[in-house]
């Protein structure tokens, strides 16, 4: 089925399984980050960006950078909003937090609207928020790793280009794209941020990050420079029109080999009709969650509709912890992760299902889980009754 | 004698040519960036820095993270000095001014003592530029990629250490680390920031750091919060410190891939004497450096004490420009870069003699890369003759 070593599945909300040819792409030899063979991978690799997030917006803009997903909340708040500016931020779980801690570090004024864990905020409650205050962007977690908790990005985004038009649109993609559908033009979204290692199914190392037109000209139209450096759109912003444009170009040295990786696992995800993979997303995940329910396990996000596609939190029997069901697991051949949200980290662990491990026909990965899943869980009921 | 596929010697001054085992290891296998395979192998990667970096300072901090040698700087802006702080920059080329913007960004008050093109600041010049004002910080370009000057870090240091002993020595060793012997504890530095593709010899993606206790005991007494997010050893440090002792710990997620591709060439680095790597590294470039004085050529780095061990940055022949030559190098399999020092950007090129070019015996890129350089100048000033 693989080529690679003997491993585990790894079936944790990201990193995720990657495939052969990409984790080979990897191991690309070196070539000039300035050179013209690299230049080309690196420009189709940021115009099949564009076709992943669905925009045609020639305004709109991709960046890669190294880095991680984390980066992609450094490089909004420190190029979309400006010291003293308010954001809204839609909490749905842990990295929202971290978002606010981010923006607070650049001095930037957050409020977060808090949903109860496994809730999200409610439309009605968004609108009056907005009418508070003249927020220059609010935040959406369209998925929140520690949570599995789904927003409505569309509808969020519709809303506050009715209620506060002047408000940009931010949405933490890290835990999304790729596995969840995004119309970035369709839905007026600002701005996206993600990683390499989830849904998109390139290795960790990259923070990529897609702009609208919209937010390219406010960042344009600052009062102050960006006040970060390293995640200054400043400096990339000339980078990445280049390095599209086919042009070398040069502000820090790019990883060939993580764009060579990402170029890649793009080609395979563009190849293919995107509404096939989001629809094999979606089925992966019923088949998932219809096994937890089977279990008499209920999951984190309280409802189908606030469910995420490409991750199941789930609350483990009463009693039970992480330790006492994770490596069962993994001696079963699957990696899950152990809870994040520090309110309740004891009490559920979290299966990701996302990339190839449900998109290609030849992985077993899904069904081998949750099989897993049952039976480690029975074994550490049975356990602790001893 | 490689395994990789066929392709042009990659001899700019970064990234480098890299060893197979080191591409393998970038092919590795999906792992959780928690789970105690990884973090046994990121902490041994951690504890074989100290070693590449000769500190046996059981308080010294090294940091990976994922992005460029960029991110160095923010670390260095945003952790060890404060806004209104002033910083003394010792300006070597291009990458003093890039530094000094990054140091602008933070608020930091920033002093550049520039040398002429080719030329280092003098210490006299130095010890008199240090009594003017009272600096948190002097930074010194060990080697600066764009002239290929070496900086005599050990001497500035202990200069620092005399005249101004409150002043952290930081040193960008991001040209300079695996090529240029440094003795972390013995010269008093309190902070060497580096990236991985060049002297270490892993593909580009993260950003090296080393503080010394004396420069993370500075950090934890700071006024005012850091004042990047991504950066922030607020974030890091407890983070890295975790993972060196074996535990695992959470604030971005790292690039496991890349973190193995690290600790394939640290084993590499450090399964021999430092002391032979560096010799090695000293006699390549007296091979390259008496090549082109026979060629008739000069450097830009004006004097044999202040030319680096792994690069020569080379004047062309009168009239005769990069692009005149360059294309003929590569026709001939190897790959050099053009001028980077803006003032002088297209009257030279540059040869990077780094890493297994130089170290590993079964390799010939450097006497190809020699030969390629005299028939390709000959050939350029014969067709400008024309």
């Amino acid at each position: 089925m693989s080529n690679q070593a003997p491993h585990p599945a790894l079936l944790i909300p990201g990193p995720i399984e990657f495939d052969d040819q990409v984790l080979q792409s990897m191991s690309h030899y070196s070539e000039s980050h300035v050179g013209m063979p690299f230049v080309k991978t690196f420009s189709e690799t940021l115009k099949m960006l564009r076709k992943l997030f669905q925009t045609e917006d020639p305004k709109a803009q991709p960046f890669v950078i190294s880095g991680s997903g984390t980066l992609g909340w450094d490089q909004v708040a420190s190029n979309l909003v400006e010291p003293g500016d308010d954001v809204l931020v839609l909490h749905t779980g842990y990295f929202a937090d971290s978002f606010a801690d981010c923006f607070e570090t650049y001095g930037i004024k957050v409020t977060q609207l808090k949903a109860p864990i496994g809730d999200r905020p409610q439309l009605d409650e968004v609108e009056a928020a907005l009418k508070e205050k003249n927020y220059k962007a609010i935040t959406i977690t369209h998925v929140d790793t520690s949570t599995g908790v789904l927003s409505e990005i569309e509808h969020v985004s519709k809303l506050v280009h009715r209620v506060s038009p002047e408000t940009l649109v931010v949405v933490d993609g890290v835990c999304s794209v790729g596995s969840e559908e995004i119309q970035f033009d369709n839905w007026g979204l600002d701005c996206v941020l993600t990683a390499s290692q989830k849904g998109i199914g390139c290795p960790a190392g990259l923070s990529i990050v897609m702009a609208s037109g919209r937010a390219i000209e406010r960042f344009n139209s600052r009062k102050v420079p960006p006040t970060s450096y390293f995640g200054s759109w400043k400096n990339w912003l000339p980078i990445m029109q280049n390095y599209e444009a086919g042009k070398p170009s040069y502000f820090a040295t790019p990883s060939p080999q993580l764009i060579h990786a990402l170029h890649t696992t793009l080609t395979q995800i563009t190849s293919v009709p995107l509404s096939s993979r989001f629809e094999a997303h979606r089925a992966a995940s019923q088949k998932v969650k219809s096994a937890v329910a089977s279990l008499g396990l209920s999951q984190l996000a309280s409802k189908p509709e606030n469910q995420a596609n490409g991750m199941t939190a789930i609350y483990l029997p009463e009693g039970i912890t992480p330790p006492q069901v994770l490596p069962k697991l993994m001696a079963k051949g699957v990696v899950f992760a152990g809870g994040l949200h520090k309110q309740i980290a004891s009490k559920y662990i979290r299966f990701g299902h996302m990339g190839v491990s449900v998109t290609d026909p030849n992985r077993s990965d899904i069904d081998t889980a949750i099989k897993a899943l049952k039976e480690g869980v029975d074994e550490a009921v049975q356990e602790a009754k001893k």
